[in-house]
């Protein structure tokens, strides 16, 4: 199985799932794998890796802003994402870094288009606009039952594991995240090359080990796929 | 010479002109003029009239943002569009009000496409995606060399008759402000039975007399074309 596509020179990696599904805390564990294994890793997020992205971000999970149209919702996650492509993204890509992403194109399908309803054209052209052709190498959806992954939002936030305050997006209601998920499935589904699902309800340590035995075989199989550019073949594992 | 054409019940009005062309000093002259002559005046502007808007307002004309991406600028006006329109312009214009909005779509295109050089397809897109078929009845162009709007926006800050400290824009060189007055111009030619084109370097009484005496032949031309909506015809001069 392939991963190269996305036409520049480094490997873009995305990771996506619901509230709770445990994504930030493995990143910095996907990281040290990644960089173990001879990648140059930039660890970045959508939204607001950048300034200008921060401050959008504000806008956008601040419980305050509830009235926020669905339309102005998907033209902000555009707008961070046009900034963060251009500023992070891109050029790390073009140095043949590893980029691993909390959050990308896929959540914005999932959450604005699946769970709040927007037309799936308008969905892709925003994306088209903000991303044109980039599309990530490789996508790890952490999947999970909403229910659970809101229990352990909550747990973290009354421990003090989490710092953020309750975001817009968890107060939506039990479905509008049953619908996140059902769409990142069906995404999933869709594009099974691209991604690598795993079952997020696990321990965390081996919900870490079913992805790194599966980067191993992914980046493995990459070495032996077509002619990848040089600087992804260096960082097969 | 019929203005109605948005669908809706009331009047949809625009005033646009470069910095300094003194369109938002003129918007309340004209909003009373409106009002004598039986309007329901509903005074906005692009960016920032809703509580969301005025946040997107703060990263658009902040001078610390100079880094923004034409494309991030592109969608965040687009965001703050969507929003403006859902919380205050559709709403009134339902109503039948006349809404009285200082910038809209126009500026997008003059700035971000004419000055900027983003593909006018994808400026049109986001227009599109974020307002749909509405377009304004009458748009009022302040015309103004930029050397003259320029001046007249230092002076006003000297004299503390404006508040606002210089926005990003006005920072801009001034071919970018004469990209931005050509853009206008190019549109108003080619629109030229929605727009009022203004010598805005006249003073601010002589420009009001050509603004008042042209709304009265329009709202009166307008009471004999077609057959408009009784809430339109109600409100000719």
């Amino acid at each position: 199985m392939c991963i190269i596509g996305n036409g520049a020179k480094g490997f873009f990696v995305t990771l996506e799932g619901i509230e709770g599904s445990g994504k930030t805390t493995q990143m910095k564990n996907i990281a040290d794998f990644l960089a173990r294994n001879g990648h140059d890793v930039v660890m970045t997020r959508e939204p607001g890796a950048t300034e200008i992205g921060s401050k959008i971000r504000s806008i956008l999970l601040d419980p305050a802003n509830r009235g926020i149209s669905p339309k102005c919702e998907l033209l902000l996650y555009g707008a961070d994402r046009a900034q963060h492509l251009a500023d992070v993204v891109l050029p790390a890509l073009d140095d043949g870094k590893t980029v691993l992403c909390d959050r990308f194109a896929d959540a914005t399908t999932a959450y604005q288009g699946w769970a709040r309803g927007l037309d799936m054209a308008v969905v892709e052209n925003i994306y088209l606009i903000a991303a044109g052709s980039l599309k990530p190498d490789l996508t790890i959806l952490f999947d999970l039952a909403p229910e659970l992954g809101l229990a352990r939002t909550f747990m973290a936030l009354k421990n003090g594991q989490r710092v953020d305050s309750e975001s817009r997006f968890e107060k939506e209601k039990i479905d509008f995240h049953e619908r996140v998920r059902q769409g990142y499935l069906a995404i999933a589904e869709k594009e099974k090359e691209r991604f690598m699902v795993v079952d997020a309800s696990l321990p965390a340590d081996e919900v870490f080990n079913q992805i790194t035995s599966q980067l191993k075989v992914r980046f493995s199989d990459n070495q032996h796929g077509g002619s990848p550019p040089q600087s992804k073949s260096r960082k097969s594992l």
